[in-house]
């Protein structure tokens, strides 16, 4: 079945393998009407290509972005999309290897059993170079959110064990970490020092926070906010865990402790304000006016070139020791693809609510015949 | 936009207030041929019923299920399946003065600003009573699966932060928690007559292991078996974290540690075997073979007899005291809930997965043509 | 895979065999808001219900529709709604000889072949009756609609090749056709009796024209408002074509006379008017704000007195003479069914066009950052 | 609303303007193990391409189509594949009188009223050159469809009122018009020349067969498979109308004579036959095993040099006469597109069928649990 498309109102359908020629996204159902530039893509990728650090990959590319269609004198035109990059430092020859084996923690066993065969090089359709479609459909979404004065931040909570003890969102950029709190960036640096030392490599968790989002978006049941945030989260890779708000901690917590009690709104009118946020800002499936917060558990990257026991793909078994130019550490690259998903998921909900009233409709479309 | 439907080609919409004259489902899309009669359907739902012990709510409904449509001569038609239970014993003087203030921990304000105003009485749409639906469809979808061998089993881990320090499945069904463990439930017990007498409410951690499931079930990358089992986790009210295997341990390991080497197979030209299990039976977005291990975060109830503060309806400050018959504890109840949203994620997986390959396609068909 | 589920955003999912206890419907996506009786849906399905003439069935039903779920003191909640009709005259025993063989014209050949066996009393699912839930749902359709002040009316345009030469709605009450053409239903009247006498029967086509569109409604590529309207009308039984305003006359005439020369419109910033309307109201595969024009062709009813040639389950000839209550004529009963199809389809399409433009994305939610 | 993606479990998304840098579609859920080179694309694109004879526009373009990924050694992998057709000759000097005008019969006010502004440079995203993606599409489907032994062949049936009295398919290359009798193509030729010495156009009907479909493909009631034929069709622009087997004649008709006998199958365990075809292959929605047949009919080309009335984007009138290259018939273009579109909905419900028995699905993986 078709697995490749995100979104019902919102979509996009990304592309590409790890070393093939190209990936790309196309993004239909985009509003006309928006400024829309490849600079504005390109700095939401930037944030996520390689090379950037001794921490990450060395594979070194410029993922430049083309926009193929959809857009006109500078606007989008409601039109489909399409965004393409082209691979330039793709080299097959540190895969072949790989072709003969299973390796641990990657879904090339799964994906044997799946298609009947799969392209090795790289991790192909599951490499993280996959998210390069989706940082790009979020840019775009990014500029919706940005338009309705929605603010989406995403940051490194911790890595490694190592967690940050107070949040400055513009420390982020001034670490290779991706981190809001340069203590905990240097402790970080340590601890992965040693893990490089020792062939192996660290996971951590990923915070995001939405500002501004209005009261009542999520479509209970089913298309609950926090359902689709969380579909959102997992489908990146290496994603083994969501929270909404306090997540574990509300299963641990009393009804008393874990409610948030509503207090009158700053402006007549305005949102209800809360005297607390364990809810992380989603009550029955939808936006309760607070900030959303939410987390992802990334585990630690598969590919390491300390030695493991696996099989072969006769089912022998075999040690191996994965070369090839592997992130230590995803988390600072994936914390961009996690504000993208977080955005492509707010946008699709934001547009699914606008059909909840009939007055609203009613003067949408700037006709009203009260003789129903 | 419809947000009560769930799945894609074996999908269910569900309908019903918890004080409207019935609830139910139309389930569409389930296969012909299964035998099917109104006491399948009955053992699951009556995991959930109210009134089954003092731990969980008074109200007494016999939720006794009738199958309106989709059966023939004892087995399923492929046409939708009807199924609907009545509400017998609502009482709306219990709510009435709860039409006047925003429940806090409830999503009360947030249906009121999405739609404009809102069934007050119970929870609503929102209220618990609205998994009968959910509960139908699963089982179902465990009729399906359990002719495919496969077996979805969950239980309550944890509650008020006690541990289960054993599992043993059996012994669910001997006490009011649906724990695998005695002792903790023995501890549960305590400490829930604790939280009745202090007018508060506990949550808990609900944990679901599926077997035998083919590998390759997933559809990347965004319709990938992890990410819509947590859609479905997170669709049921009051949950507010869900992991996969190892979860948010995996984001505190290493990759040496936290990769499962593969082992020969069994048998030959069955799954591989693995040595261990953190990621949880799911690599990739698709199931690796192993048992899938899952957990859902519950939240403490949110209606407590305690004094809380919070807003009316014009936005005024007002302490309130919730009254009327609400669990305690909502864990025990929902495990079948869990258990009925991971079976019917399977199904729909399961069926996605049938077009991964032209060869399996032109074998089911009794067509090939080789020349292409 | 689930195929009794119609629409994205205003959807409804059908449920019920002809001999089964019942047939039901349930919208989901309803917006809030909207006033809501059974009397409403009750007087659309009055004009489909059996009985009412000679020339259909002589089945007799009340079909009394009931709401189980989704309005609170007497407006729709933006919750799903479910409605039921219980079937009370159903005689199995008309049937059972059927079930020993395939009747021409009917489904019961595929149904078998794709089920591996039938419901085989009355249509079992593609019974007339299961238009019991469309209408249902269309008659919520009409309510939107109108509030929207945008009109739809059906009418049987021509019947066993006897063609209204004028068209005067008022007159489709008047006569049991529901042609808006006196003259035609008489001779309609005496070509019907002639047919029942010869124990066979008559097709027709039913028109249905929309009024007061908004210009633009529609979604390039393939959801284009003509490609889904046709589909609506397609899924209705025994329609075997749709035309959208000329139609095939359209392909046998010239550019320079096929197409409608734009006018200035009626008052400043109102929608443009045109000379002509060959092209049914639709351009590009979205509404072009003339009326709405389209077609839809209806086979005779397949199941006559008359003998006829066909084989058995067992593949042996046979010749049969179909006994039961069946109508005649089909299409007066069916044009409450194609203004039902096509409302749910103007809906759908309405509130998918909401998403076409960021400045009214803006608009709706009273947020506007020219930021961007 | 995302408008630009077709199909549920074979999908595809096409993108790309008349006159943007390129076009191009991606194929989402083909099944893996197909041998698939960029030729096997190029025969189909080769069929729809412009230039092609003086009765078709003169836009001389290669349409070499590329494919990006989801091929891997000559292979489908399962995964995303993206085809691209960089444009070569536009012309946007030809357009840019026409920025200033709606054009009649052309989407152009449409846009505007929808998205507020349009990329008016040829037909935009309404261009013809939009179907490159569909063919494309299309032409991997005709894979799929071959390997299922399954044959779709759509040819020209009729062009400007002229019929063609014999068809012989191999005859279709043989002509300009696509036509299997080349008496009809030369009485075509001469009405082609009268028409473009007028400056005007001319339309047509395609008709398209198809054999050896399975018996039952179609998802009642509202996924048939002439419902999803009939949208598939009237996407592709200037279609007015759809026909299945017997169309607007079955309205004209009487029971006994529309009706198919059925006939015991050629071999035992076979396919019924049927000793008439009017159902045209699809009964109750589902396929009956014999030739599907069905007819698009095709408006004339809007784009014309003969003087029209119309409005500019202000509402003044204008008198216009349309330059540029432009097709005087549409016809033999599009018939690879209604071939392509019907391909595409044949795999798309030919997959859905997968799910129709739990026996399949139980032998399909290999599993067979009876005690259920």
């Amino acid at each position: 079945m078709s697995g490749s498309t995100y979104g019902k109102l919102f979509s996009f359908t990304t592309w590409g393998e790890s070393h093939g020629s190209a990936l790309g996204v196309v993004v239909d159902g985009c509003p006309a009407g928006i400024p829309l530039r490849p600079e504005d893509i390109q700095v939401f990728l930037n944030r996520r290509k390689p090379g950037q650090s001794k921490y990450t990959t060395k594979r070194s590319e410029e993922d430049t972005v083309e926009i193929l269609s959809g857009v006109f004198e500078g606007r989008t035109t409601g039109t489909p999309i399409s965004m393409v990059v082209f691979n330039k430092d793709q080299r097959s020859r540190d895969y072949s290897e790989i072709a003969s084996y299973y390796r641990p923690g990657h879904a090339d066993y799964c994906f044997d059993a799946k298609y009947g065969f799969r392209d090795y090089r790289g991790g192909g359709r599951s490499s993280g170079r996959e998210t390069i479609g989706r940082v790009a459909a979020g840019a775009i979404a990014m500029k919706i959110l940005h338009a309705l004065d929605i603010e989406v931040s995403a940051y490194a909570e911790e890595i490694g064990g190592i967690r940050c003890s107070s949040i400055d969102l513009s420390l982020c950029a001034k670490n290779p970490f991706y981190m809001p709190d340069l203590e905990a960036a240097k402790k970080v640096q340590a601890a992965a020092e040693k893990q490089m030392a020792d062939k192996d490599s660290m996971g951590g968790v990923i915070a995001c926070i939405v500002k501004n989002m209005p009261v009542g978006i999520g479509e209970p049941v089913f298309e609950k906010l926090d359902a689709n945030l969380s579909k959102a989260l997992f489908s990146i890779g290496a994603v083994k865990a969501v929270e909404i708000g306090d997540g574990f901690c509300s299963a641990r917590s009393s009804g008393s402790e874990n409610n948030d009690s509503f207090l009158p709104p700053k402006q007549k009118g305005g949102p209800l304000q809360k005297a607390s946020n364990h809810a992380g800002g989603i009550l029955g499936g939808m936006s309760d006016g607070s900030d959303i917060f939410l987390r992802a558990a990334i585990k630690p990257t598969p590919s390491i070139a300390k030695e493991q026991q696996t099989v072969t793909c006769t089912g022998e078994p075999v040690t191996v020791s994965i070369r090839g130019r592997h992130d230590p550490i995803i988390v600072p690259r994936a914390v961009v693809v996690v504000e993208a998903m977080t955005a492509v998921t707010l946008v699709d909900m934001l547009f699914a609510g606008m059909t909840a009233k009939m007055d609203s409709i009613c003067r949408f479309f700037g006709r009203s015949n009260s003789d129903i």
